[in-house]
């Protein structure tokens, strides 16, 4: 077997056996392949893609590079949520919890936030004394205890994809469809979860901006978590306006605690619902998914799932005090400022994106992965589309510790938006539901 | 200007413009660009193509890379000719000092042959003391005293060429008819003839096995010329046999001088006649190709092209004796051995790239760049397509300094042939001449 032979089949759109795909990745990680014949493979992989067998076994090859945890003797259904990420995307503060409350046990491990989108890591992070990267053993513990535990991913997990990934940053191979489903189900399969509801996210501030695309990648990790005896189902949901209110992290924190006090803006606490009850059904514990959704409500509205998320951040060293007054424990921001419509009529459209990157402009995010974070910084969202407008009414208020950057940070804003003299229609909150 | 957007830009299938592809090819040599950028890239024109515009003006940043020669000061029309290789294509060593012999001009720098095919350095080396190595000052002497030269290429010929062919070649993306048309012009453009004849092998001995990809060739191939004001022309020729009767070094060396007394086999003697013709018409000398032809033909019969064969060979330090004697001045073999027909019937098909292999393997060729060659080694092909065969009729001879071979060779000789019962029809020489 050698590589060229690999490439070349791969680029006659062939599919590659099991052997040769795990020669391609072995030799990878071992650096006896080296990086310029990866990129011309995955280049190939990026035109002629890949059989759902083929991705699966590309996957599972990338899982078995590195740890896998074991999560058999927790006792109870192990159940996860993967989003895909969006701006203002808190919902796995509140939705671990809930799910957890469920009597479901829920062993979530996040990523940081980057680029325009944020990180459920960071958001925790601004609540003071949580921590993220407690031992093997103390968040088995936790999630035997409390059944719920949010923390960061371990460098061993799928260190092939860690590598690739980096490879596939610089040859602009990220973007394709497989890929992207191998990357994150290698990570999520080797978390070890027995069922996992994804969140595919598209629009105007998804990584999928085209709803077949986020279908596509949705059914492409489905079929990898099935060929690998996860159960599996997906929402696709909308992200061509920021989710809720609230995009940062200390104000996400806050306004999870509004949703898990039934307060929360309507449509971060409807998909907050719907993937509870989703997780509730993966489970085999309800059948059927409204009741199921019943059940996540009632949860949000009796502070069950806000017990347990007070339970989870005194697991992990934070103050729990945050569930009964965030404004005292969370950091508050020293500068903000108010952007005003500069015309009447509807909001038509928000480039999410750049929303995101307004957030980053402010502190709330981060360009590099070295960046640091302001964690009081950040964007409360008033009008979203479809909402009606005033010249010189609020649309959004903007914090920040530093003034350096805020009229800037408000122009950005304003370009983000589109304001139209016509009634405009709200865009649906999720598209499909593929179990 | 970034690598990343330059890879993302051609993977969408855009035209890149001369300062992007500028960037890269520098940055490439420089080293400031990796190899696993390069190689993406590569990928994605494998996949995308290149414009003729765009394709021109890269193989123009490859000549810049490196040495031209000016031939400006040597006084009359210099005109080249490149084929794209075969089994038995020792055209040059007769066409060169044929087309001088017509008043032309013709600064060859060739190749040394690798795999199955041969070089026309090689067939030269077979003549004791014959130096394809001079200087250029000498090589521009010669040119304007003798009005031909043959001589290899130096280092500094499209440096980018060489670095990007090494990472083509292990990256599978050598076979791309953009990438195979600039690699082959920017050489051709840098050794500064002012007219260039091109000939295009197709068939199972060629590169391009398909007569449509071969056109696809010449035509990339011929644009890009034009596009750098170089007057252009091409043939597309058969490579399914051997051409003419000689495989191998010195062999072909004799059948040259076969070729220039008016005694050589009939495919390859019209085949060194058309492109003679072609050449002179490309001049400007004589417009007609006809009459063209029909000078070329008598320069082969009367001695003329012959004589300045002996010129050549004796300005590059070459005994001119072979010229009269071949024997007498070429290593003879030490073994040599018959291939007789298993049946009767007729030769339907050679797989003519097997035809070189077993050349090879006699030792007239070699696997790797850096092998040795023996020279007195070859065969002889009496029998090619539509000949009638007898069993135990000899269909031709093999030839080396060495036995060793030989039992395996017979059998690889064999086994490249496709015997019928049915008369056949002998494959058309020339497909299409492009002007």
């Amino acid at each position: 077997m050698n590589t060229y032979d690999l490439i070349f089949k791969k680029r006659e759109g062939e599919k590659l056996e099991h052997e040769e795909l795990k020669f391609l990745i072995d030799g990878f990680i071992e650096e006896k392949i080296p990086q310029y014949q990866m990129s011309a493979f995955l280049m190939a992989v990026y035109f002629k893609g890949m059989t759902p067998e083929e991705l699966s076994d590309f996957t599972n090859i990338m899982v078995k590079s590195g740890e896998e945890i074991d999560l058999n003797d927790i006792g109870g259904i192990t159940v996860d949520k993967h989003s895909t990420g969006g701006v203002g995307d808190g919902v796995s503060l509140s939705l671990a919890p809930l799910a957890a409350s469920l009597g479901l046990v829920v062993p979530m491990m996040s990523g940081r936030g980057l680029g325009h989108t944020g990180g459920t890591l960071d958001k925790l992070e601004s609540i003071p004394g949580y921590r993220i990267d407690i031992t093997r053993n103390s968040f088995k513990d936790q999630l035997r205890k409390v059944g719920v535990a949010i923390i960061g991913q371990t460098k061993n997990i799928a260190p092939a994809d860690k590598k690739m990934y980096s490879l596939r940053d610089v040859t602009a191979t990220v973007d394709s469809i497989p890929l992207i489903a191998a990357s994150i189900m290698s990570k999520k399969l080797a978390e070890g979860s027995s069922g996992l509801v994804l969140d595919v996210k598209t629009g105007s501030g998804a990584f999928m901006r085209k709803t077949e695309d986020a279908k596509k990648l949705a059914k492409a990790m489905l079929e990898i978590g099935r060929y690998n005896n996860r159960k599996m189902a997906a929402v696709i949901s909308d992200m061509n306006q920021p989710l809720g209110r609230s995009i940062g992290n200390a104000n996400e924190i806050k306004q999870a605690v509004e949703i898990m006090s039934g307060k929360g803006p309507d449509d971060i606490t409807e998909i907050t619902v719907v993937l509870a009850g989703m997780m509730l059904q993966l489970s085999g514990r309800q059948k059927d998914l409204k009741t199921a959704q019943k059940a996540a409500l009632a949860n949000l509205n009796n502070g069950a799932a806000l017990k347990k998320f007070g339970d989870m951040i005194e697991a992990q060293g934070g103050d729990r005090k945050v569930c009964s007054n965030p404004d005292e424990v969370l950091k508050q921001p020293e500068y903000s400022a108010e952007v005003k419509s500069p015309e009447n009529g509807y909001i038509e459209a928000m480039d999410t994106r750049k929303v995101g990157l307004t957030a980053l402009s402010l502190g709330a995010g981060r360009e590099r992965v070295i960046d640091k974070i302001d964690h009081s910084a950040g964007i409360e969202v008033f009008k979203k589309i479809s909402d009606k407008v005033e010249a010189g009414e609020t649309l959004a208020v903007l914090s920040s510790s530093t003034v350096k950057n805020m009229e800037e940070a408000k122009d950005m804003y304003i370009n983000s938006l589109k304001i139209t003299k016509d009634k405009v229609k709200s865009p649906e909150l999720i598209y499909d539901i593929i179990n």
